[in-house]
């Protein structure tokens, strides 16, 4: 049995849900560690690099980056790609979708700011404009991969699966009609959503604001 | 011996050069094909995300992003950590480092578009503050690993050198000084700089503005 993993980071999905999807995938024991903003600044110090999130593992160092975490996980279970070759795919879409992401966080650091007027104009950038490219990149990747019929890499569910399916998901809280021109990444999604393990998590997460 | 493979970027180190260091230490056979900005409009549409750099392999489609490029060749030369929990620790060097980058890609951009003062200002900035806690944490990292007398992680050189000693010489380029108060870091400086095929390749490099 894989020993015991604390996730530790802020009470949002943002940096934290890749590796908390990945940990309830992976059948395994592990704790959802949330903190709170006030409790931060106390125990940014014990971190290993200043930052959230990290892990523990029951008898190793902690290990902090959110990618790094979610590859060194996602190794152990399964979820990195069956050879060095899907492994780099792998890879290549998750830092493409971190691309993305960097969109996103214009929206995310004016909606922090209480900027109202910011974050609506940061929304219709991203979703009008920014996303798209990447959104169109994905369908075919997964044309390109059996039809579409699977996982964007290989046969099997990879972590890569995970950061697309979290980037369409966050996406869509900003415009729901988003995927309406992407059939294969609505099913896809949908397809990730009720692996076993994920489903039975987004369940019971909690409700937060990002 | 390895296939050949063909890296394809713009006349610039930037985030070429780590790709470049990784096929250089490899000893193995490659191509340097450097991309002229004029010509990037007609070859854009033919890369796999409409992104340099990417890299061709004998008989494997094309691959991209730096980081994806950079873990699938080191793991192939002895350069990714000799095993999982070290791949772990040199990912999350590798990308905290990338967070220091942010802070300098302002100043490029501000270069790129000839704004002076912007550029100035960026590079007090970066230099003066944005760098420096990263630098205190890498001193540390090599300190913890073996008191400083080696590499970041384990006791062989990995990618995650690669990547810091970059962040180094290129913060160097904007404030000579910098270093000065992290001695640990510059013998790593010198250390990495000295290995095989990365001291050759240094000693024919073309000379670029970034």
């Amino acid at each position: 049995m894989a020993p015991k993993v604390t996730l530790h980071y802020f009470n949002l999905r943002a940096r934290g849900e890749l590796i908390r999807w990945i940990l309830s995938y992976s059948g395994q024991e592990w704790v959802d560690h949330r903190i709170e903003f006030a409790e931060w600044p106390a125990i940014k110090a014990t971190t290993p690099f200043g930052q959230l999130p990290y892990i523990e593992i029951e008898g190793k160092e902690p290990l902090a980056q959110t990618y790094a975490i979610a590859r060194y996980l996602s190794r152990q279970h399964g979820l990195a790609g069956t050879n060095a070759w899907e492994e780099g795919q792998v890879d290549a879409l998750a830092d493409y979708a971190a691309d993305a992401a960097k969109g996103f966080s214009t929206y995310v650091q004016a909606f922090m700011a209480k900027d109202e007027k910011k974050a609506q104009a940061a929304r219709e950038e991203y979703t009008g404009t920014t996303v798209k490219p990447f959104l169109s990149t994905f369908e075919k990747t997964l044309q390109h991969n059996k039809s579409g019929s699977d996982y964007l890499v290989g046969t099997k569910p990879s972590w890569a699966d995970f950061v697309v399916v979290q980037l369409l998901d966050e996406a869509q809280r900003l415009k729901s009609d988003l995927l309406d021109p992407f059939p294969l990444l609505k099913a896809h999604q949908d397809r990730v959503h009720n692996l076993k393990g994920i489903k039975e998590f987004l369940a019971k997460r909690p409700e937060t604001p990002l």
